[in-house]
């Protein structure tokens, strides 16, 4: 293990967390708020210790596979703790596990909040908080390779594990460009979100925030009742540009840059938006009889739809009311995710798809038992190891549920709340059913179920594996 | 597709019902309970049609995979049909769906029952619904093949698309002597229970009644409250060979014929011994403060422990009010179910097995990308497509689950009755939890979701795919 790499990068994710912050401390300075000092304070500690870490280059750059594993979870796990000082230390949130929840919450997009008061908080610690979900979204590692020059060829390694999805696809030859036009998608929808929201009399903190939360799939709402009290003008605003952040990003890519092909030729975008459609109908036809209107139920069922396929995790009303077919619907919309490549979490729908094609292929195989058959999408064959890759982690994501399951029984909530935690964690939602629905919140948990939840939304982001291999003993041992 | 062959095999399934029923007059007679005319009229027309689909054996005996899997599915599916006659037309349950229900239920020795008041039927039904257990735990082809000179190579496909369990071992190089070795483990076994219980002061029809449960893992019983109204002893020594009829059968022939090995050194074996001890050792600490001391907490948790691994369904107590850790692990052991090779359901301990293992090589080849690793058990590398195998009965179980949930929601129970019972009835135990609960039943479902738990005992019993194939079109279709 090249341990002397891992510390320099570690450094330079703590200068770049210091960056961020000046953002916190100029809405501070907006709003003459005294919890800007937390902020400048910690800013100044990542600085000094970005500083020493990063003094000198290693001779040795040599990275595997392995090291990049390593350093993006050390990477989210110090951005998380260092993310959660200003809140400690401000005192709005004193405890530090809860401070810490929060923030792992907001880097992984996942918008859990152990918060029962949210309009309380400063306008600094809710600015940051969704700026969290911003840096999250898109990845801190994608962010430094767009500005920074790294040299040699672990870059990859490092962009493999932070970016969700089965595969990453390179949109260019170089990987800085890449992760270049990446950001500039997302910076410009960002923007367009913000502005379109202003527009709709939105108020401009508000729309910032918002716009934040949205574009990284976060949930943070800076409002009590999330998106509840908004006009629905906003609300719909809302529901489609967080259905947009679901979208893989390669399809804007060929939108815009390449202006050759329509993102609806994607396999992963056509299910995507079949899906949302079904759900969307589905439950509108469900819960149209408690509603004052269809046109209503349909707003209503396309906000949940969106923030939930998208793992975002806003709402509009508590569907913890809505009959159980439409309950049943969400969870599987939880379940499901967006599309690989989004800033969105949860399964991946390209991994739905690939999961599907397998079963038909058995089927298949079974009456045609020497038979070769090759699972395609949009043309292209998928490797075995691919396939491997996707039902492996299935496997690794029921194990991982269970044992979470196990632990959260010991404080003896029901079922339909751990089971609804575990999803809402795993795939970065935030609210689920029952006690953590949308009028409920984290709070209730203990202490060590709270560590085991972040440990959860750290999994789930970065797709479980370069957190499992930080407790495998062979990740340090072996040679 | 041969379709002479199947309607062929199909009449033999028939006459072999008929024989079956024979038992159920017997107990008729005894009992001098009309209810036996019942029987003696479907036994009538089980001959009547079997002869006459059996009339001349056809000339082309041809039989691949897809016939193999269509005459299973389709045996099960007519057996369950005139194995619900006799309820029918004793008026004892005058409803078709229900008796056809109670039917499916008793033959993939699942045990969810929707009758209110169990004690109210006649002796003749009551044996009737254990028998069935008995007979589809081991499996009708097991049966057939054991006792009919069947010639051609086709037999394995039966035999194979019938046994649980991830692959087939013939025990001997003949599948006829396979067969006969398994059935006399079967009866041996189950006379063994049936004078244990009778010398421990059981009613000598409950005696039997319950031993044929038990060996087919299925848990319809003659009480009202199952097992709770019987002495301790009687519970401890169901406990114990329920747990016996979960191992896999390989271990009781290496066991007596071979004499050589200990049943312990098979993998799946120890899984399961150790599985156990370990849920009956937590639900204990769980639960004794709830209960009069810890013995009767260990008697308890064992009780269920054993009847849910196994996929039985028996009960002493109502676990539905245990708290959330004990209810927990139970939905856990719900899931894994017993050995593959057993009577037993469930996914079974040997692919659980198989999913740890494919998880940490995954794990191992992110950090070491180039090695090659397989994956052994006992000794013996698992082959690709064994592998491939599993994990696709895991994505396929998934996704049934899903749809199955779905379907359920209508009904708009809560969301803890609908998920265990798609766990209940796709795992074949009978009880899960809430309204389904050790003191609930079946019969609060529609007609329409008791089709669809009917369609998951079945695909549950026959490990999914030849239930599934039947609704594929290409299986009718391609040449």
């Amino acid at each position: 293990m090249n341990y002397s790499m891992i510390i320099y990068i570690l450094g330079h994710v703590l200068k770049f967390e210091a960056i961020f912050m000046t953002l916190p401390c100029l809405v501070a300075a907006i709003y003459h708020e005294k919890s800007g000092f937390s902020f400048l304070l910690t800013m100044v500690i990542c600085l000094i210790l970005g500083a020493l870490m990063t003094q000198e280059k290693p001779k040795d750059t040599m990275f595997f596979a392995r090291e990049g594993f390593v350093v993006v979870s050390l990477s989210w796990i110090i951005m998380s703790i260092f993310g959660a000082i200003p809140f400690v230390i401000s005192r709005e949130i004193p405890s530090f596990t809860d401070a810490l929840f929060e923030s792992i919450s907001g880097f992984t997009t996942t918008g859990a909040s152990i918060l029962t008061d949210v309009e309380s908080l400063s306008h600094a610690c809710l600015l940051w908080r969704c700026f969290t979900h911003w840096i999250g979204g898109m990845g801190v590692f994608v962010f430094i390779l767009a500005v920074l020059p790294m040299a040699g060829g672990h870059n990859v390694h490092l962009l493999r594990t932070e970016s969700p999805g089965p595969s990453v696809e390179k949109l260019v030859p170089r990987l800085k460009n890449t992760a270049m036009i990446l950001y500039c998608i997302y910076l410009i929808m960002t923007l367009l979100e913000i502005i379109i929201l202003i527009a709709a009399r939105m108020p401009v903190f508000d729309a910032i925030t918002t716009a934040l939360g949205c574009a990284g799939t976060g949930g943070f709402a800076i409002k009590n009742d999330s998106m509840a009290s908004y006009s629905p003008l906003i609300q719909a605003i809302v529901t489609v540009f967080v259905i947009l952040f679901g979208v893989n990003f390669n399809g804007y890519y060929l939108l815009t840059v390449k202006k050759k092909r329509n993102p609806l030729q994607i396999a992963e975008v056509r299910w995507y938006f079949t899906i949302i459609i079904v759900a969307i109908l589905i439950i509108t036809v469900n819960i149209y009889k408690s509603m004052d209107s269809v046109v209503w139920a349909f707003h209503h069922a396309a906000f949940q739809v969106g923030s939930i396929i998208t793992t975002t995790g806003y709402y509009t009303t508590d569907y913890n009311l809505w009959p159980q077919v439409s309950k049943t619907v969400l969870v599987f919309l939880m379940f499901i995710g967006s599309c690989a490549g989004s800033t969105g979490c949860g399964f991946k729908v390209s991994r739905v798809i690939i999961l599907f094609k397998m079963v038909k292929n058995e089927m298949q195989s079974f009456i045609h038992p020497r038979s070769i058959r090759t699972i395609k999408i949009d043309g292209k064959v998928l490797e075995k190891d691919t396939l491997r890759n996707v039902s492996v982690f299935l496997i690794t994501y029921v194990i991982l549920y269970f044992v979470s399951m196990f632990i959260l029984a010991f404080d003896n909530f029901d079922m339909v709340t751990n089971f609804t935690t575990v999803v809402a964690t795993l795939n970065n939602i935030g609210p689920g059913l029952e006690l953590i629905g949308p009028t409920g919140n984290y709070s209730i948990f203990s202490d060590p179920t709270k560590y085991v939840l972040m440990f959860n939304m750290l999994a789930g982001r970065l797709e479980l594996y370069p957190i499992l291999l930080l407790f495998a003993p062979t990740t340090w041992t072996q040679q």
